[in-house]
């Protein structure tokens, strides 16, 4: 395969087409609200308002994570990382999970690969704390080729109606925390494959990730629960899941039209596996960015200078850094600016 | 294709994996549960309690009922089935929808596609006056081919706790109310696709059941929350969303032990459809009775004769008939017992 200038949308994934569905749903579900509902389509979870609490829920995939599963026969992570998936995605409101239903569809059921599948999920929700309480489990020959499946996760947690983290103090001058991904997480997986497949076996030995490839491809999400809960209390302003659209289209999802995150790429490493995407794959640089998590997994957003949350996150163990600040954008500027 | 004796796992659906898997699954969540969890996996929907109030979620998918909506082309009704089947499976245990959120899954996402289906959706959710309040859109070539997609939904509902429907207080000779369904609602399509398409083209006339193939397998499962709810205040005692597993297996959902259900075929006339499936695919009775809902869609359980609860439907135009009657049962017997 010609590897030059490797794109999403050459991979099969076409984030235009997935804009205008985004925008056509939006009508259609804005119709259904009533005021109870507290945020519009395009938040990282949804809420609704049950007395004082606010209910946070969201729906999500796995995306093309699940073909390396697949593939390489290992499924005992892949409900680890849609779990943690959900929780970071309701987590950014400040909600805590309460309970977790799972959807899996496969073309042949075998129980004992479904549950291993629902093995993680499990594991994910205990460590969490949250119940799996229900699920649907479909055999649907004709969809599914063979033992393939699919994978949905359905989250629902709360959070006082005062303590919902919104992103509406945030002000300038405010600092950006970032807390480190594992790897990949679950986004970019299609372009991911076809870059990194076209160099190596899923068993073969990349020397610059220091271990096999199926082994990066399968690092587990990472949930960023416990950090979120530590800083709960410490007037945590904003949070952003650095999930598919990178930190280009997700931090600016917590930020005002006349905001602007200032990012300094020079305050951490990107972990090799991006690199290897961009260099072998030749990924223009600005849909690199808008693709991956590049070693980010979640941005919070502090008051000043963030020293209390930097306290609380060093006394809890918890790695992170200083990856930026709000500043002031005008009319012309991107709302994430990289320097 | 030889039609001689079709059961469902000829069709390629193995209710045995399904329950080896269920119970598998079982395990693993139990591990996670906490006091807050009402109900273990297996009920129609999961209880969550917070305060007095008791959040029933439940997880979904329409089958394959979705390979007649992509061969047809049609996608407007298919996320109405969606719905109100999740709506039903919360419904029986007497809660009120709150909110719904969609997973849709395909190869290549064309937009025109995902919101006719998700147009469905928003449909549903205005006539069960629920909130259609996120969702997840995910383009994985490689999973599905070319523009299949698969559609999953999640669904929360609340119920003031002494308000839930349980089926606890259900005695000897109380009445059994069956509301009709439409058609096959969403459940044995595997199999009714094989049996049918063996005979007839989508577009054909299909003179027994007065339209196309393609008609009677899109009609719309029905949702009967505005039974539900009218009858909340009148002693309901218990329900049963007859989904996969037919009345066989779902009556019992409700029942105790010592209980038994007395089911009168006599006291309706299955429709058409499925009296087709039967013949044609020489499906044995059992297996037919444990595949398909044969013109009920739900089954209520009322006090005594059910004269409230019949003068209640009545007044409202919802159309119903007595179906059986709750008795003593032996241990020796089966839980549903046709007469």
């Amino acid at each position: 395969m010609n590897m030059t200038s490797t794109t999403y949308a050459h991979a099969g994934v076409n984030i235009d087409a997935a804009d205008q569905t985004v925008n056509l749903i939006r009508t259609l579900a804005h119709n259904t609200f009533n005021s109870q509902v507290l945020t519009g389509i395009g938040s990282f979870g949804a809420g609704y308002s049950l007395g004082n609490q606010v209910l946070v829920s969201s729906a999500d995939g796995v995306g093309t994570k699940l073909k390396v599963a697949i593939e390489t026969g290992r499924h005992a992570t892949i409900g680890q990382d849609l779990v943690n998936h959900c929780v970071n995605d309701i987590g950014v409101q400040g909600a805590q999970p309460l309970f977790f239903l799972d959807y899996f569809a496969t073309g042949r059921l075998v129980p004992s690969v479904a549950a291993e599948v629902i093995g993680g999920i499990a594991t994910a929700c205990l460590q969490n704390r949250c119940a799996l309480i229900g699920g649907e489990t479909a055999e649907m020959p004709g969809i599914y080729q063979g033992t393939d499946y699919d994978l949905a996760g359905f989250i629902v947690g709360s959070v006082d109606r005062d303590r919902m983290v919104t992103g509406e103090r945030i002000q300038l001058g405010d600092t950006l925390i970032a807390l480190p991904s594992t790897g990949l997480h679950t986004n970019g997986y299609s372009l991911a494959r076809q870059v990194l497949r076209s160099q190596w076996e899923w068993n073969s030995w990349v020397p610059d990730l220091g271990c096999t490839l199926a082994d990066e491809m399968l690092k587990v999400h990472q949930s960023y629960w416990s950090a979120i809960e530590l800083l709960l209390d410490q007037n945590l302003l904003g949070a952003a899941h650095i999930t598919g659209g990178g930190i280009t289209e997700n931090v600016p999802r917590m930020l005002k039209a006349y905001q602007k995150a200032l990012i300094n790429t020079q305050s951490w490493q990107v972990p090799a596996v991006f690199e290897l995407i961009k260099t072998i794959g030749q990924v223009p640089e600005a849909d690199w960015r808008r693709t991956f998590n590049l070693g980010v997994g979640m941005i919070l957003c502090v008051p000043d200078s963030g020293q209390v949350a930097i306290r609380h996150l060093n006394q809890a163990g918890i790695p992170h850094w200083v990856i930026g600040s709000v500043q002031s954008r005008s009319a012309d500027e991107p709302q994430v600016q990289y320097v």
